[in-house]
C-alpha cells in the first residue's frame, strides 16, 4: 500500500493507493460506525461497484444511501448536481453526512462541488475509478461543474477528507479512457519531472498492459507531484497554474466539439502539442523535445492535432474565457524544457494561432 | 458615517453605514479605476438604483455590466443563479472581476454564492437595500440559494470585500419589508443584548417613522453584534447558531407556505414566539418576557402566530431538515432570558408541538 499526505494544515488528508481496497472498510477512513454517507456514482459504474461498496460500508456500521447520475461530461452541470441535493434532502442528510464520489473526474468534480455547497459544506471522500481522476482530478480540491459557455466555470476549492485509489478499477477501464489518463500522466513529466518523462518513455508499454507495479509507481509519482504543487499553492495564485499545460487549448476543443465528444485527456494531449509549438515559436523550446512529446502521446494512442472540423479561428473565443485570463489578457502555460514550464502573458494572438496551424500540419 | 470592521484576519472587511453613499464612489471600496464589475439586482430595484450606481462607478473608471433578476424569494434558486453565470461569461468576466449585490437578502445571498462559485471565487460587495439585509444577511458571509425541499440548503461561507449600507434606501421600502427587518432587529435584543431590547421598546416608533438617527444607531448596533458573533465563530460551530433564533420554526413556515408568501422576517417573528413558548415549557423563560416579545413584535406590525392554514403537525417534517440537525436530532435556539439564549438538543417533539399550539392559542 502506498500512502501520501496532501499537506494543508488542519485540512491535510491522505491518499491511499493499492489493489483490493474495496474489500477493506478501513480504506474508507474517516468513515466510522454510526456515520451517514451518500454514494454518488453513474449508471455505468453502479452495476459494477455500488453494491460491493455499500455492503462493505453497511457491514462497518455506516448508514449508506446512493444516487446514480447519467454518465458523461455533458451531465457535469448545475441541473444534474441538483439531483444530488434532492437525494440528500429527501433522505434528511444533515451537515454531519459524508458524500462519497465513486467514479471518474465528472463524478469527482460534481460531487466535490455538491459537498462544498450542501448546507454550506459537508465532508467528502474521493474514490476515483479512472486513471485520469486517480492521477489528477481527485487530488487537490478543485471541484466544479461546466457551463454551456465554459468548462469548470462554476465550482469551489474544497478538499476531500481522503482519496482512495484502487488500481483494480483500471482493469475494466475502456482503452480510450486509459489513454486519456495517460495524457495527464505525461503532462507531469513535461512540466515538473524530466526523469519521470524518461521513465514513461521506457515504461509506457507496461502501463498500457496494466502492469500492477508500473501502475502503482506511476500513480504514486503523479499524486506526489500534484500534492507538492497543491500544498505550495492551494488556490492557484502561482505555481499551481502549471498543472494546466495544454488545458487552455484543450478546453477550447472540448467546448467547441461539445462536452463528451473529445475526452478531456485527448483534448489536453492535442493542447500540449499546441503549447509546445507556441513555445518553439517563442524560441524557448526545442523541436526535438516537441517531437519526443508527440511520439510519447502517439504511442499512448492520443491525438496530437486538434479536430479536423475545428478551424484555427475557432479557438480564440473559447481561450479568452479561460480562468487564467487576467484583465482580458491570455495567460498560457508553456514548456521551457522537458521538466520545466512557466505561465506566460503577452503572447500575441497571431503567434498562438500560427502555433495551432503548425500543430495541425506537423503531426508525425 | 459609521464604520465597523468584521475581524476575520486577512479576510476582514468594513461595513460603512450612512445616508447618501450612492453619491460617493469612495463608498464602493475596494473598487478602483480599471476594475471590472457586474451589478446583480432585481426588476423592482433596477429602475430606482441601477443607472445612478452604474454611472457613479463608470465615472470612477470602473467598467460595469449588469444583470437584472426577477424579484422574490421564489427566485433564489440554482437556475436563477445560472443567469448570473451566463451574464458573466457572455461578457468575458475573469477571476479579477467583482460582483456587486444591489438588493435585499435574496439578491445578497444569491450573488454571494455566485461570487463564491464563479471561477471558484471572485470578489463581491454587498449593497443591501432592505432593513433585513442591512442588519443581518449582508454581514457574515453566509450565502445560499433555496431548494424546493429546504431554504438556504445550497451555499457557501464566503465573505464580501465590503458592505455598503445606505440608509436612504429604507425610505422607499414597503412597510411590510420594514417590519420584516425589524423582526431580525428584535432578535438581536432577545439573544444578545437586553439593553438594546429596552432601547427598541422605547424607540420603535422612531424606527417606524424612519428617523435617521434612530435608524443609524439601530443598524450600527445590530451590525456590531453580528460582527462580534461572526468574528468568534465564522463557520457556525457554536455561538453563531444563536442568530438562528426563531429560524427553525420560521423556515418551516416559509417552506410550507411557499417561498415569498410569508416574508422571512414575518416567519421568524412567529418562530421566535414559538421558541419562547418552548423555553417557557422547559421552565427556562418567563411568560412575562414572552409577553414583552409578543408586544414588541406586534407593535412592529409582525405576526406572532403561525399561518392559520398550517397545522401543528405540518411543522416537524420541515424542522427536521434544519441545518442544525445533528445525527437526526433537532437542535433549537431557545431564549434563557431577554439578552441570553442557548442552542439545545433533546427537546421532545411533543413539547415542541405543544409550544406551537400554545403560540397559536395565546396571541395577545
Amino acid at each position: 500500500m502506498e500512502k501520501i499526505t496532501v499537506t494543508l494544515g488542519e485540512r491535510s488528508y491522505p491518499i491511499t493507493i493499492d489493489a483490493g481496497l474495496f474489500n477493506n472498510p478501513a480504506s474508507f477512513w474517516p468513515l466510522q460506525a454510526g456515520d451517514r454517507a451518500m454514494v454518488v456514482t453513474n449508471q455505468t459504474l453502479a452495476p459494477r461497484y455500488l453494491d460491493p461498496l455499500c455492503n462493505l460500508l453497511e457491514k462497518a456500521g455506516v448508514r449508506v444511501d446512493q444516487v446514480i447520475l447519467p454518465d458523461g461530461e455533458q451531465y457535469k452541470t448545475l441541473a444534474v448536481m441538483d439531483q444530488v441535493f434532492t437525494a440528500l434532502l429527501e433522505k434528511n442528510h444533515g451537515r454531519d453526512s459524508t458524500l462519497i464520489a465513486l467514479g471518474g473526474g465528472v463524478i469527482g468534480d460534481l460531487t466535490g462541488f455538491a459537498a462544498a455547497s450542501y448546507q454550506r459544506g459537508v465532508r467528502f471522500i474521493q474514490v476515483p475509478t479512472t486513471l485520469l481522476s486517480q492521477v489528477d482530478s481527485s487530488v487537490g480540491g478543485k471541484t466544479a461543474v461546466n457551463h454551456p459557455l465554459g468548462k469548470n466555470m462554476i465550482g469551489a476549492f474544497y478538499q476531500p477528507a481522503s482519496v482512495v485509489i484502487d488500481i483494480d478499477c483500471l482493469r475494466s477501464l475502456p482503452p480510450r479512457e486509459l489513454a486519456s489518463g495517460l495524457a495527464e500522466v505525461i503532462k507531469y513529466g513535461i512540466i515538473l519531472d524530466a526523469e519521470f518523462f524518461n521513465w514513461l518513455e521506457e515504461n509506457l508499454d507496461a502501463l498500457l498492459t496494466l502492469d500492477s507495479r508500473a501502475l502503482a509507481y506511476c500513480i504514486r509519482r503523479c499524486c506526489e507531484l500534484k500534492a507538492e504543487v497543491v500544498a505550495a499553492d492551494e488556490h492557484e495564485h502561482g505555481q499551481r497554474a502549471l498543472l494546466n499545460l495544454g488545458h487552455t487549448f484543450g478546453h477550447a476543443i472540448e467546448a467547441h466539439m461539445g462536452y463528451g465528444n473529445w475526452l478531456h485527456g485527448e483534448a489536453v494531449a492535442a493542447g500540449m502539442v499546441m503549447a509546445a509549438r507556441t513555445a518553439e515559436r517563442l524560441g524557448q523550446f526545442s523541436t526535438e523535445d516537441t517531437d519526443r512529446i508527440i511520439a510519447l502521446l502517439s504511442r499512448a494512442g492520443l491525438p496530437v492535432t486538434g479536430p479536423e472540423s475545428m478551424a484555427t479561428t475557432d479557438y480564440m473565443p473559447h481561450m479568452l474565457r479561460d480562468k487564467k485570463v487576467l484583465a482580458g489578457e491570455l495567460r498560457l502555460v508553456l514548456p521551457l524544457a522537458l521538466g520545466r514550464a512557466e505561465v506566460r502573458s503577452g503572447v500575441s494572438h497571431d503567434r498562438v494561432l500560427a502555433a495551432i496551424d503548425d500543430c495541425q500540419k506537423s503531426a508525425l
